[in-house]
Formats: C-alpha cells, sequence, structure tokens
C-alpha cells in the first residue's frame, strides 16, 4: 500500500462541484467520479483526500488529490489506467508516488487560482464556457491598481468567510495581476489559502470598479476594518479554474 | 416580411450536426433548435435556409442563415428576441436585413474555417472541448509546408465527395496556413467551397505528415490525378469551427 499524488483536471460544467454532498452521495461530483474510476482499479478506501473544494462550475488544470492503494505496476500506468475509467471532463494530468502521511490540503504552502473575462455585448457560445463575458468594458488600467491593491496580508472578510466558524479571514496574496492574452482578460492569484468564494468576489468587486460603478479606493476601504461588509458582488463559477496547489517538496 | 441574414456561433458539442435530419425531426440539431426559437417570435416559415450544414460535434463562430420574417422593431431587437429564446450553446451575434432572394449558400463566394490542434500525451478536458489533442508532437515546419501545396485551383477529390453525385470536386483554396497561438497550432482554410469533410481530412492527412508517417510529397501527390483515392485519414469534428461566409456585398 502507497500514497499517491494526483494532479486533476477538470471542465466543472457539469460537475455539481468537487466534493461529495452529505445525503446527496448519487450526485455527480468530480470526487464520486475520481472515487469510482479507483475502485476499477481495486481501491477500497473510503473517501479521497483533496487541497480543496471548487464549487459547482468551477473548473481545474491543477487540483491535488491524494489516496492509498495497493498498485504493482508504475506511476504512468496508474494515470492511464484511471484516464481509461475517467468520463471526458476530467483526467489524471499526473500521478506521483507521496511520503506516508501527505495531506493534500494541509501540506499545501499556496494555491493558484486564475478567473478569465472577455467584453462583449453579445452572448458567445465558444467563449463563454470558460470565462465570463461583461458588459460594458472595462478599463484595464483600473483592474490593475485594484488588483496590487490585493496583494499582501490583508483581512479578506469582506470577500467571504471562513471555512470553519470563528477561523481566522487574514489572508496572504503572494500575486494578484490581470494579463491581456487574445482576446482575454486574465486575473492570476496566488495565496497561501483562500476564503469561500474570495475570488469570485474579488473579480466581481474589481469588475465593478473597472467599469467605473465603484471607486478604486473602495477596494482598499474593504480591506480596512471599518469598511469591511461582505460584498455581494460575485462573479460566476464558470470563469473560474483552480490552477495549481503548491508544496514545499 | 423581408429577408434577413443571421451570423450565428455555435458550441457544435451537443449538436447532432446543423442540419434537420430526414425522418429524425426530433433531433437536437442547431436547425430544429433555431426555428423553434424563431416560432417564438411569430415566424411560420418551413425552413431557414444556411450557408453549410456542419456536422455533429462541429463548432460555427460564423454560419450564416437566412429567412423571411415580418418584424416591426430594429435589428437588434431582432437579435436580442432570439438569444432570449436561444440555449446557451447557440447564439446570434449579428442581423441585419438582406435583399430579396439573398441565399445563404448560392450568394457565397468563400467560407472561411478553423482547425485547432494542441500537442500532449494526457487528455486536458479544459482543452478539448474545441481542439483536437494529438501525440507524438508534430514538426511546424512540415505543416506550414503541406498547407503551401493545398493553395491554389486543386482537385479534392481525395479528400471529399461533391455534395451532389457528378459534381466538380475542383476546389479554390485561397488561404491555407498554419499559426501558433498560445499553446494551440491553428490551421486556418479559406476556399471558394468546401467537399464534405474536406477540412477534416486534409487535417488529419497534414497531421500525418507532420508526425513523419507520411512524406510531404504524399500531399503533392493526393492533388495529383495519377494518385487520388480518398485518403482515410479523418481528423474529429471537435477542433473545427465555420468561422466565417464571404459575400460579394
Amino acid at each position: 500500500m502507497a500514497r499517491y499524488k494526483v494532479i486533476l483536471a477538470y471542465d466543472g460544467t457539469e460537475f455539481k462541484g468537487f466534493q461529495r454532498q452529505a445525503g446527496k452521495s448519487t450526485a455527480r461530483t468530480v470526487q464520486n467520479t475520481f472515487e469510482s474510476a479507483l475502485r476499477e482499479i481495486g481501491w477500497s478506501g473510503e473517501a479521497i483526500l483533496s487541497a480543496g473544494r471548487t464549487d459547482a462550475g468551477v473548473h481545474a488544470s491543477g487540483q491535488v488529490i491524494s489516496f492509498d492503494l495497493e498498485w504493482k505496476h508504475g506511476e504512468a500506468e496508474l494515470a492511464a489506467a484511471l484516464n481509461a475509467n475517467l468520463p471526458a471532463d476530467v483526467a489524471v494530468r499526473e500521478v506521483s508516488e507521496a511520503l506516508e502521511g501527505f495531506h493534500p490540503r494541509y501540506d499545501a504552502v499556496s494555491r493558484r487560482y486564475c478567473y478569465r473575462i472577455f467584453t462583449d455585448p453579445i452572448r458567445d457560445p465558444q467563449r463563454e464556457r470558460f470565462a465570463w463575458r461583461i458588459w460594458p468594458p472595462v478599463d484595464g488600467g483600473l483592474l490593475e491598481a485594484t488588483a496590487g491593491a490585493i496583494i499582501g496580508s490583508h483581512d479578506f472578510r469582506a470577500f467571504g468567510s471562513a471555512p470553519h466558524a470563528g477561523g481566522t479571514t487574514v489572508r496572504r496574496v503572494f500575486k494578484a495581476e490581470w494579463c491581456s492574452k487574445e482576446s482575454e482578460l486574465v486575473f492570476e492569484i496566488q495565496a497561501n489559502a483562500f476564503l469561500y468564494r474570495m475570488v469570485r468576489k474579488l473579480v466581481g468587486y474589481q469588475v465593478e470598479i473597472g467599469q467605473g460603478k465603484l471607486e478604486l479606493q473602495a477596494m482598499k476601504e474593504r480591506l480596512q476594518d471599518q469598511c469591511a461588509d461582505l460584498v455581494r458582488n460575485i462573479a460566476p463559477p464558470h470563469g473560474l479554474s483552480l490552477e495549481a496547489v503548491e508544496y514545499v517538496r
């Protein structure tokens, strides 16, 4: 029996999120789907471990999961065997043996997400699966300035709740920037950890600023004690993707 | 009553092709779906006209269709009314009034398609919806050289059949080139018209050459009389998109 670490990619559109839901164990979640594939090759565990839950409709190219398995062949063979049992919208990208006791969530030192937007007044089916269409257009310079205000250690309680009641809402953001890629604007954010729906709320709020509906100053105020009401702006799930989870080794 | 020209975009994944199938009028085709939306706003015609059928799984960002409609409001209002009645995977991108008797297929002077590929040994759910994953990698220089051989007027009977038995298989290709975009290779081809499955067969054959399984010379021979057996290589539909249809005015 060995512990394996697996990098997982999925198109979240047709999943009811990553995690199995209590009382709805038959819902099509990434976890349920992956565990079924794992059982096909002899796994008899109770639940896989993951770096983080993603909401319904959120994608991933670098989700990390872990499980114990008795496997006599190599890592590439394990990846191939799992991929043969997984549906088209989820795939194992990488398999490696982990140290005993490795935990994808507790051992992670940071996570990186991308959020894609594009501006267009009319629906565009080929682009809207993985990006949020917004209108009116945003001012790219304002987006950049707003992202700059996010970098560093802040109390993000205006942008999400802690996973456990009473837990800290302070998070350390290492990177937050908007890049222009082809016809899209991509927000890349890396932090030690994230609050519930934090990225989507940060994006929703930044877009309001970029469209001139809020002042740039509003972002700074939301990160200060005196004005930390929970923001209501939330960007839709389909623009978001969990890109990577980093470990010390 | 006026004739309207509409530019249509769709994600072809969940459609059984563009055209309504004889005997299967309830199959989910783009035509059936669009005609239902049109009936919701008072249309009572029998069938819309289109620039071309696309196969099951093929996408479009610039399909052109036409129909006659009694409509008292503007073109933008017509686009909005149709989009409100269409599902998420198909959208009206543009509406304009056309001359009486305009026919999107017979009046077209050229069509432009894109075919996207990327090289990766492992499945990638976020990229494979709109691009064909190939492995082993291709030689980009060979692809470019192969595309060059396609340009001009040739008898393409090795790469598809004519829409009507006994029809000419000569087509005039104005443009055929491979561009590198982000991590993808995109084949762009513009011709006066295309044979059935011509783009997918041209791509399938070029990839064989790019992977070194066939000589570059093979493409030139297939376009000559003495060696025009129908090629069996066919790229899958999901990498293909009808990008535009051009008219004289």
